[in-house]
């Protein structure tokens, strides 16, 4: 069965979303893979070790991929082969993409999940997992063509199109504008703080302290795209919005959103 | 098995390409499917229509899925699952991505290909094949950040990425862009009045008046795209460039050519 796919907005301040990622990667006996690639501070591995460490983990260990030929390190990949749980950091989406992009660390991080390991990011490491990853683009909540930059991404699920610092950095636009060129996936923009706990049944469920807002084009009846003119608004009919914060769940294939105070009830 | 995938250049002249088409469709059997979404042409269905029925097919026909809701007719969705073929005309990849994705018209091309039926594209039509599309982009041979747009396209294949009139409109530097975000797909630029016969097995023999140009980032060593700025140029080192014309092959996972001369030999 697929393992969990974490998505976090970044500023991951809640300790309840490490906790529930260890708890899910085998709890005190979890062996947790840190990927700081994304980022370009050199203490950001050695940051999360002491991170996971401090929760009791078995072993927790970064493995900071700096150039491609460091994903044939066949020491690095025998320990992430035996990883029970992996985080991705943030820092530049494009920089997980390029150095570990078609080399057998991507490879392996796919087989894991595939395996029933969880894999978790944070901000551009949440970014990376989908097939389709937002690379870059502009702010507003009006889509226009052009306003968002794609390219391929680590391909955990090819069913959602995940956004990060969502709210903060006000995302919206650029989301509904990637889900307009092809309204085929699940748009999950992830707020800080935030995490989308998607389980092997492709139910989402809600983590922290912001909201995660999901854009389903499901019932798209007319978009614009293909007629407007770059850095045009695209005019969109249809799309389906749903907010949800800590404790609501969320069917990516059913579409049925349940909110906390319905499941508390 | 899966079924061919066909991606053609553009501005299809050469008649062995559609006789083969047809060949591996069924021949004087093939019920053929022309999706002219791609174009703003009223009569593009139609003239194809010809083109097939001219060739002695068993049945061809159009269905121009003009609007998303188009795409829930059941009547066309019933003949389109009995085709043995199914052909995509050129225009503009954005409205096949805009107005077939997400529909059950995209989940029936998936279902058929992965089925066994053959499905050939030209120009938008070859582009949308893939799972990561280029929409648009700029000329030039250089790749620069920012140069190339993708979304999510149809998603029969995830290991090529399609571009096409690829000599004649200067299009190296945006399939080269779009390779360098994330060395994982396999770059496919096919010249106008070419075809890439991509077999159930990866392997593609080419067809027609001029080549295929296959982009392979499986070797790059470094490449700067998450440090460069939108415009500047992108180092790379060490992308694979092959280039072959007709009766020549190349497999998709071995990565081995093998040039016309050397299988005449």
């Amino acid at each position: 069965m697929r393992g969990w796919i974490i998505p976090i907005g970044g500023k991951l301040m809640s300790p309840a979303i490490i906790e529930r990622f260890i708890a899910l990667a085998g709890g005190d006996q979890a062996r947790i893979a840190i990927i700081p690639t994304a980022s370009s501070e050199p203490d950001m591995g050695a940051y999360y070790e002491r991170i996971f460490q401090r929760q009791g983990v078995r072993a927790a260990k970064a493995f900071n991929f700096e150039r491609r030929s460091d994903c044939d390190d066949q020491d690095w990949l025998q320990w992430l082969g035996d990883a029970t749980g992996v985080f991705l950091t943030g820092g530049s989406q494009l920089k997980l993409s390029s150095i570990l992009g078609g080399t057998p660390v991507a490879r392996l991080l796919r087989e894991l999940n595939a395996n029933g390991v969880p894999i978790a990011g944070t901000s551009a490491g949440a970014a990376y997992m989908s097939e389709h990853m937002i690379a870059w683009g502009d702010e507003g909540s009006t889509p226009r063509v052009g306003m968002v930059h794609m390219c391929a991404g680590l391909g955990l699920s090819n069913r959602i199109i995940v956004d990060q610092h969502f709210r903060q950095r006000d995302r919206l636009g650029r989301l509904l504008t990637a889900l307009a060129y092809n309204p085929f996936c699940l748009g999950l923009g992830v707020d800080e703080d935030t995490a989308a706990f998607i389980g092997p049944d492709d139910t989402v469920d809600i983590m922290g302290t912001g909201a995660v807002t999901i854009v389903d084009p499901t019932h798209v009846e007319y978009c614009s795209v293909a007629h407007a003119v770059p850095g045009e608004p695209i005019e969109v009919v249809g799309m389906r919005i749903t907010v949800l914060s800590a404790g609501s769940t969320y069917n990516l294939h059913t579409h049925v959103a349940v909110p906390a105070a319905a499941c508390a009830v």
